[in-house]
């Protein structure tokens, strides 16, 4: 049987006569003067069909049986549509379908939803029947988005002779910071094999194995408590190089983003692209991934109150904390409400309170205007270029919450003030960052990036006595206020791979165990390398204009890792477990 | 740090004084007049350096601490080699580079092996040290022939509008056939996730949501116990279409397979492919995926025996077997010692014996001659064609069973005689499976393909009358003997589905359990669809002229699927096994 012979979404009124056949669901039907008309709808468009009961009686009275979601074959005639029926905002609003025959591939159940952008449903309707979701327009186009970007990567990547490699799925199970997922293995019961949460170890290896340029769109796994937004399976564009430094990585960073913007948006990104480092963030924007499609820096004015008869700024400095702030022209945006909003906002964040200042008519105003010398508000007036309108809201306290808060502080403002809209996409590199953090949970210091991060040369003696001045040769790729992309320089030497391991509290036997295979490797001649990964589903959603990486995935799990569509995870078989010598622990 | 300017794989005699830099692992180096000669290998290629004493004492000294695998960087000017030194069978044999600068990048104990394709390595030793036996140069070219692989099929299926979309990992567990690998879920303690035994029920989903044409190179995994060359997980090639019946998949899969053999070998195949039923197949070469490179065709000789006197014969006919054989022109390469082989091979595959005839001078000699009659000596004769130095092998026995068992022979007979060798690639669609098959083991009808697979509409009748003569709508691509792919028209109706998962003994409850989500989908508006799944692979493997699919798998597993680079499976910490609610049992 032939089904088409075009699709729903390529007739236009040069095709006028031509005896045609379409395949689609009915998007919808109306009986009109006597007509019956449908919409028919593919992934490639919609097409108007009209069944006429002079034309064709027989077939009128089985289109009206048709209803919303079937499926149908329609032969016909292209024609013109009436003067004033045209519909120019679609490729294919000339011209109608005159139906000859129609064949109903299926029915359908009358859907929970409506197959409508507009129409709002629940989430967990919306993940049952995803199939009905991806149905409407705006999912449909993310994950034809998505697959452009597939190719456009790809393409890229290819390009700048890079191998596509596939690493295992089946692996050790070297948990170091989040969970692994685990898979038990029945050939040896009671071992497991683990998903793997990033291919960091096979791609070093095929550095020692020499492809020299490795890239892979591969999905990695975490088994973590959920958070906003986070998915327990997720897809990351995996890059790795030889014979490189920083520069070498960025660069062929940049030049997939290059190509992504210029093939998916037709737009030129900077080059190279402006780079900040993790300090400067942090000063400046209170972030490790600021978004700088707006300014909105954080102002220093802890040095305005060194000697300040305010109490509450004098104890700060006492404390070795800082005073600092935003300001902005927005001042009349601002109702006392308002600012009691922002208050209870950095609140939540953190800090104590939020000192405001206006600018109005030539006069400070604020409540702790009061408290400040002559010298101080000057200076305060000094800071926002003493024009009219301007607000200052400033916090006090230790130096790196304070930072954290204003940062936190400066989204919600633009979030409010809509400062990033309609603004060119912000791209950014932070460099530079601290290779180790402390984890008050696990008391030791934990790799900031992984394990395999290579200290800066010049910090390598600190790492035994300053390890939190050590930097590491890592660098984050930051669009829009997201971190799409990370990376670093590896360790290339065993031995400064164990004694960073030490560092990090890992005895050399855990790290012979976890990580025996990669030691061995890095002392069979491995050569410089480093690399970097994208996390492809965000990447995907900030070109799409998505809310939620769910947006750009097809089938999506719930934030507690449940299908919904198909029900998993779910109870096994007792033959099943018992294949797998497990048993299930009871309460 | 520059590490380099130029590759090991691109410089040729026209630059000549140009000053270069070069990285690289030590291949070989031979002291040879004075002059330390160093190979140095990249993926690229391999270029000659030239340590000279006079040039640069200190430098000769350092380079004489070099040992192979020692990754180093080179700087010197290129120069061409002395005449009668000059290799032509290598781009860069025209050149060495005079070293002016040696920088270490890294030392390598002695390799377990050398890293030479001439080298017989214990499978064990090459995949502990995986990192090195890639550095060997089959390895190496077969996993950038992989890589290539990779970028034809996208490319092809872009071209031919297919959408790439990625479906979970973290699925329900739905054994149908082979064993699932299961993911324990934390959150739902005492339930599991499975990892996909392909994406089926997901691409068939993505019909029903209106993709049209879909495709993924995924990972599969099944947890059987493993046969030779079969890997707990493998790589697929997954396509599904929308509106199509089985034509227009196989032009799809006809054209993605012409993309690659147009682009990575260069040539041409047939258009369209033959296509044999599964029947004439059977009877014809004993075998559901004949490697037709040879024809060497089963010649069914039952008739001329039905009223013999030879005892052996009659009986096989009177219990409705068959007696049908191979000959071939090749009777002098098969001595009395050869077939006594022969025989003990067919008795292998299930024969009960093999039966021998040569036709040498005119006269038909074997040990069973003396039993027969004129007329069917005369028959035999002719069957041949009466060749001289033809030699005709038979087997009597059940009619299957002595099929299968020829197939086996032909392939045997092939592989003794060389008969596929330099012949071009066969390449052909074997068409018209039957739809079940009976397993001993479960005591029920099971689905030969899957029990999504579409019966013929003409057979849908003989469902519960005669299910062993339901044929399907299912086809397999099969090259070289191997079957590369496989694929079917789906049950787009879910009353039929409901009908054949009954008549493979799959009770409602059971179809709800496992397979509800799909059968719910298909009462919202599922199309007709038909999809096709390739082995990449096998197909990878075959393009590579490799002998086994780990030849063209970066980490393969071993036939009981360890690890042994990382060692996986392995046991986990306590503190994992009671975040997952789990416990061993004790034997």
């Amino acid at each position: 049987m032939i089904y088409r012979t075009h699709t729903c979404g390529e007739l236009q009124g040069t095709d006028e006569g031509q005896v045609v056949q379409l395949c689609g669901w009915v998007k919808s039907w109306r009986d009109h003067g006597g007509l019956l008309f449908i919409d028919l709808r593919d992934r490639y468009g919609v097409t108007q069909i009209v069944f006429s009961p002079e034309y064709n009686a027989a077939l009128y009275r089985m289109a009206l049986t048709l209803r919303n979601e079937f499926v149908v074959s329609v032969k016909g005639k292209v024609g013109l549509r009436p003067q004033g029926m045209q519909n120019k905002d679609m490729l294919t609003g000339e011209i109608e379908i005159q139906a000859e025959r129609l064949d109903i591939l299926n029915k359908s159940k009358t859907p929970p939803f409506e197959i409508l952008d507009e129409i709002d449903v629940h989430e967990e309707l919306k993940l049952k029947y995803r199939y009905l979701d991806l149905r409407r327009p705006t999912n449909k186009d993310n994950l034809l988005l998505r697959s452009d970007l597939y190719k456009v990567v790809r393409d890229a990547l290819h390009d700048q002779h890079f191998v596509e490699i596939e690493t295992p799925y089946l692996m050790r199970s070297t948990p170091e910071g989040a969970r692994d997922f685990l898979v038990p293995s029945r050939n040896y019961k009671g071992q497991f094999y683990a998903l793997p949460q990033s291919p960091q170890t096979y791609k070093q290896i095929l550095m020692v194995a020499g492809f020299d340029r490795y890239f892979q769109i591969v999905k990695c796994f975490r088994d973590e408590d959920l958070r906003k937004d986070r998915q327990p399976e997720f897809t990351q564009i995996d890059i790795e190089m030889s014979f490189v430094d920083e520069q070498d990585v960025m660069a062929v960073a940049e030049n997939l983003m290059r190509s992504i913007y210029a093939n998916l948006r037709g737009q030129k990104l900077a080059d190279p692209f402006p780079r900040l480092s993790y300090d400067e963030a942090m000063r400046n924007y209170g972030s490790d991934k600021p978004d700088l499609r707006f300014d909105l820096r954080i102002q220093h004015l802890t040095n305005i109150f060194s000697n300040t008869a305010f109490n509450a700024f004098a104890e700060v400095i006492n404390n070795k904390g800082i005073i600092a702030g935003l300001h902005l022209n927005a001042g009349d945006k601002f109702s006392r409400k308002q600012l009691d909003h922002l208050t209870e906002h950095v609140r939540k964040l953190g800090a104590k309170g939020l000192i405001w200042f206006r600018y109005k008519n030539g006069q400070l105003e604020g409540p702790v205007v009061k408290f400040l010398s002559e010298n101080e508000i000057n200076k305060i007036i000094e800071y926002t270029g003493a024009v009219d309108g301007e607000i200052i809201l400033l916090v006090a306290g230790e130096d790196e919450k304070t930072l954290m808060v204003l940062g936190g502080l400066r989204l919600y403002l633009a979030d409010f003030l809509g400062l990033a809209d309609k603004q060119p996409d912000s791209i950014l590199w932070i460099t530079d960052f601290p290779m180790l953090e402390f984890s008050e949970e696990e008391n030791r210091y934990m790799a900031r990036h992984h394990p395999f991060t290579c200290p800066r040369p010049e910090d390598i003696g600190r790492l035994d006595t300053e390890p939190e001045h050590v930097k590491a040769r890592a660098y984050d790729l930051v669009l829009n206020g997201n971190e799409i992309a990370g990376g670093s320089i590896r360790i290339h030497q065993a031995e400064l791979q164990r004694n960073v391991f030490r560092m990090l509290g890992i005895s050399d036997e855990e790290a012979e165990n976890k990580f025996g295979f990669l030691m061995t490797a890095l002392e069979y001649g491995a050569p410089p390398h480093g690399g970097i990964a994208f996390g492809f589903d965000r990447l995907a959603m900030i070109l799409a204009g998505a809310d939620s990486i769910r947006d750009v995935i097809a089938f999506p799990k719930t934030a507690s890792a449940l299908s919904l569509m198909d029900g998993a995870p779910s109870r096994i078989s007792e033959a099943q477990l018992s294949d797998l010598g497990l048993s299930i622990k009871k309460d």
